[in-house]
């Protein structure tokens, strides 16, 4: 596991929370992508090494729609960057970890990803993430 | 802003807790910590640039405890290193961020720290911290 990758920030109102996170990261976003697959819409911010990650439900029966409804505004998960992912896949599931997903899927910002469930991770809810340009 | 320096984790139990981010993390603690005025004991791993802090209280009455009580085990606070926290508390303060104190206390693992209250930053708990070593 190499470092933090980002961590994903859940959001009711994209554009104020934009404006909020550049102030208090003294940083613009550096991308906005769509993830259709995860209904979201995903607002980056590149912190040094790490990357910060606003989300916001395009769904209103989205994960993040239910997450909000349920927690509210605020952190919502940790991504670890790792480089294979399926060797680690493999090493957290044997070492007792719940993988939300028996293969890894298409993650925002060119990553292949794989969520654990947080009741394995002291309620941490973790994503494996691994790079997959060039 | 110079990166995520680390992400404190709330946990009941530190002997179970420090034994599943060994295995998450595939590496051991480097340090244990007690910080007494904040009633905490510290647990931290290295990630890379990064560090996972996890934070168990030593008081019932204590920050963690009442936390752990509302909310339960899992992410507490995202800390981001600054070069100059003092600096960085009158650019955020003039920007309208709430600060938790008016001067940076003393942390773990020798920094200087501020939170900024959650109600100004999304619910994210966010702490500064400058690094006061040589």
């Amino acid at each position: 596991m190499n470092k933090i990758e980002h961590l994903g920030i859940a959001v009711k109102d994209a554009e104020q929370s934009k404006r909020l996170f550049a102030k208090l990261l003294g940083v613009e976003p550096y991308k906005t992508e769509l993830v259709e697959s995860e209904k979201v819409e995903t607002i980056f911010y590149q912190l040094g090494p790490n990357k910060i990650e606003l989300l916001r439900s395009t769904d209103p029966d989205g994960t993040i729609a239910r997450f909000l409804e349920k927690k509210g505004e605020g952190f919502h998960h940790v991504a670890i960057s790792v480089d294979d992912i399926y060797a680690e896949m493999k090493r957290l599931k044997e070492a007792g970890f719940e993988l939300l997903s028996e293969q890894p899927k298409q993650g925002a910002d060119q990553k292949l990803i794989c969520f654990l469930h947080p009741r394995s991770t002291n309620g941490l809810l973790v994503e494996l993430c691994q790079d997959i340009r060039g």
